[in-house]
């Protein structure tokens, strides 16, 4: 207990070194917002500096530890980003608040602001910033600054990780940590460079790079990315496209094994679906009034935007015909790939199980015959199988009693069907009353706490969130600490 | 090959015996459609009486035989049943007669007519004789009838029985496929008798005495249930959940043990579930204009027939509020029993898959316990939940393809969405265009083709159907046939 309660305090130190950032937004643009951001600063510095004075001995940090302190970090983190949109009066509703925090550090950028340019600056700027921080992950960033008591550092960076496999690069988690931050950084700096190229403003351009980097989608114009050029769309498209690549990708390109990059599997994947979906949606939703250029930068965007889950968007596919949005359903289920910061179910899943499919029809042919599964050159074991299918039993268990839930509001199914769907996904925008020209400021209260649920349990991946359901969890966490606590006096004696 | 063969002979019999009933129908009706049963009942005996006269020898029937035989039979069987329809020029488009009969035999119950009273007393005895059929399986008819070649028995029996693991009364498949049409028999004469007792005639008694039995779900009347009294309505209900139990509990009842059969875990999360979701309909779209008996005999009609997967109506539930509608879709998808006549993807499964979650989460606190999933009292092993695992995996890979394609008319997404539901889980009715009080008449012959290929692998559970798309099937179809002429050869040198 005291190493998850250390840990949460660092948590809470790091949000409030990115509250910085507002509050210079605030100076610069000489808003009275700034204050509030500049006093849940100092208060989340001051808290997480008392906590963490006391750093603890060595302990055993096992999977359990880890998992529930991610998801502690995590609520802790919306609790806190979300009391200066209320102090500045922004949103006052405490619910809607808590909505919009969670929405941005989980990055599904799904908002229930009917008006956003009505914001000021700094909130906007607060806004873009938890999906920045959300994207790769808080915990993965604590991980890389801070020299970690040992054993913790592996299971921290399992439960916030998005994929079937732990995405380690190295074997050290720290500098793996460190890496990742690295490529992340380096990726958004580019965006933000290009976008200056297109003529942005250093404002948009900062909020735009950093929505896009952790594929988050919260717009800063009511029309999303509606108005900008066309040389920004493209670049937009382009990064939403680069943050759903497997990071792998990059630490292979960054030790210049290039043919190696080429050959992941599930980055080839990921780039033959979206592509067959915009060859797809091209031919069902061509539009003849504008240039073949114009269509395709339309539908590669929103293709991007869906795919990676980042919920940007520059037109309102709501209107595109059945077929075309129906694609659009299923490449918000798929997502984009594992380690990286895009949400979904993730393309690697996705490819396993229909491989394991393939496999098991197989195996009524020869029936004696043991069938293997290969993903990126390697067998896949039973057990990753395994846990693939059950994520997807869990997946489909929390959707239906979401979607359950949703539907005592007596909206239309196709809107509370996707509106799980893009909260659960992390995307933001779905369809109908959820749609990319609305917003969720139309649900109810209950909805809206069931959609936070569903955008924590989807950006952790389902399993830290449920596991504090389980009955037995806090009896096990009393004995952990018990266990710890012997043999710290048994080490000191 | 000889031996699929011989069976698919046998299929013709069957069928051609059972094409007597509407026959015998016209007769009593002195109606001049039954010529065009007579003639085909006629072709079909016949036909399988020349491809039968040959008895092949002892060969070894591999599960792939089995599997091929079972596909190509339903597919037969629903080709000769078609052809009185077209001939009788009451459903002159093939691909309508197809449908029609396809989802009569699959018990879906899903209708291409608008106006099923226009429906001569022959023909509309026909649809309700391919549920009956259809319900047991005409495989299981043939093995409870025709003392089999050795071997090929319980590779049948697999293919065409419905849930997990293998509906197994006694280690015999001969008894086992005697004993669950004797039962069959028996319910569907106790439903006849007691709804003769309501005042109906023989005929409209004999029409949905089939079509229950069989969990099918045609009605002889345009408002399908909706005209009958009170308690024909209630026979039907229970009727309904019977035919959806699984028929191991009746042969426990048989047998007189009857605290066995009623520990039965499958039977009891299925009434669990259908009283939980009538409860809560009850709740959610109470209508104060009518009386408690009447609100409680609509909904719980209305979910014994989804549940169960016949498709009946008395109501227009799709003017229920969302919530009703959402839970209705779910029952669609969890269906009835294993071992029973009903459809959809069976309550064992999604139980033993809950149980595999709780399991999986459990284990993250005790990761070296070795947690065992129990279902009925047994250990589930590993491959089971693997099998169940992989076939809602294909569930999905099938459910996602015929949706897309069905998306291509450009109906409204639930319309389409449903529509795959009702006919892959073999119910019938939908929501919105496909809903109760609307039929499949409107949509374009590729959605009735993609519907029919969805119904069949719906009632054969998937695999059956897809191994015919494997690459190497037909390859390994015709070594088998050499290998089985081998030994014969050297069976008789």
């Amino acid at each position: 207990m005291t190493s998850i309660i250390y840990i949460l305090g660092w948590v809470l130190i790091v949000e409030g070194l990115f509250m910085g950032i507002p509050a210079l937004t605030a100076v610069a643009y000489q808003e009275s917002e700034g204050f509030s951001y500049f006093i849940m600063m100092l208060i989340c510095l001051l808290l997480g500096g008392i906590i963490t004075r006391k750093r603890p001995g060595r302990v055993n940090f096992y999977a359990k530890s880890g998992l529930v302190c991610t998801t502690f970090g995590w609520l802790l983190m919306s609790l806190m980003g979300c009391i200066p949109f209320l102090m500045t009066k922004e949103i006052p509703s405490f619910v809607d608040a808590f909505f919009e925090t969670v929405s941005g550090f989980t990055t599904t950028g799904a908002s229930i602001l009917r008006n956003v340019e009505a914001l000021s600056h700094t909130s906007n700027m607060w806004r873009c910033v938890t999906h920045w921080i959300g994207g790769m992950g808080v915990l993965v960033f604590i991980l890389a600054v801070l020299p970690m008591v040992s054993g913790t550092n592996m299971q921290l960076m399992k439960a916030e990780s998005p994929g079937p496999s732990v995405g380690k690069l190295v074997p050290k988690a720290r500098t793996t940590a460190q890496l990742l931050y690295a490529f992340y950084i380096v990726l958004t700096l580019l965006e933000f460079v290009l976008l200056l190229c297109g003529k942005m403003s250093i404002f948009d351009a900062l909020c735009t790079s950093f929505a896009t980097a952790g594929t988050g989608g919260f717009g800063i114009y009511n029309n999303s990315c509606g108005g900008y050029s066309p040389y920004v769309q493209w670049v937009i498209t382009i990064f939403m496209l680069l943050f759903g690549v497997n990071f792998n990708v990059y630490y292979l390109i960054f030790l210049k094994r290039f043919r190696e990059a080429g050959r992941c599997e599930e980055m080839r994947w990921y780039f033959c679906l979206i592509g067959g979906a915009i060859v797809l949606i091209m031919i069902n939703a061509y539009n003849h009034a504008i240039s073949f250029e114009a269509n395709l930068r339309t539908v590669a965007f929103q293709i991007a935007s869906v795919t990676t889950s980042t919920g940007f968007s520059t037109a309102d596919f709501n209107l595109w015909p059945s077929f075309s949005r129906g694609l659009l359903m299923l490449m918000m289920f798929g997502g984009a790939c594992a380690g990286s910061t895009g949400g979904g179910t993730k393309v690697s899943r996705v490819v396993i199980m229909i491989k394991s499919m393939a496999s098991y029809i197989g195996s009524f042919l020869h029936p004696r015959a043991v069938k293997r599964v290969k993903f990126e050159g390697k067998e896949v074991d039973s057990d990753t199988i395994r846990a693939i299918c059950i994520y997807y039993v869990c997946f489909a268990f929390i959707y239906v009693i979401s979607f359950m839930l949703i539907t005592l509001e007596n909206k239309d199914l196709t809107s509370s069907f996707t509106a799980v769907l893009a909260t659960f996904n992390n995307i933001g925008p779905g369809l109908n009353e959820a749609g990319p020209a609305s917003n969720y400021a139309g649900f109810s209260s209950l909805s809206k706490v069931v959609m936070c649920f569903d955008m924590i349990a989807g950006r952790l991946e389902i399993f830290p969130v449920l596991l504090l359901f389980h009955p037995r969890l806090w009896h096990e966490l009393h004995l952990e600490a018990v266990r710890n606590r012997k043999n710290r006096n048994y080490t000191l004696s």
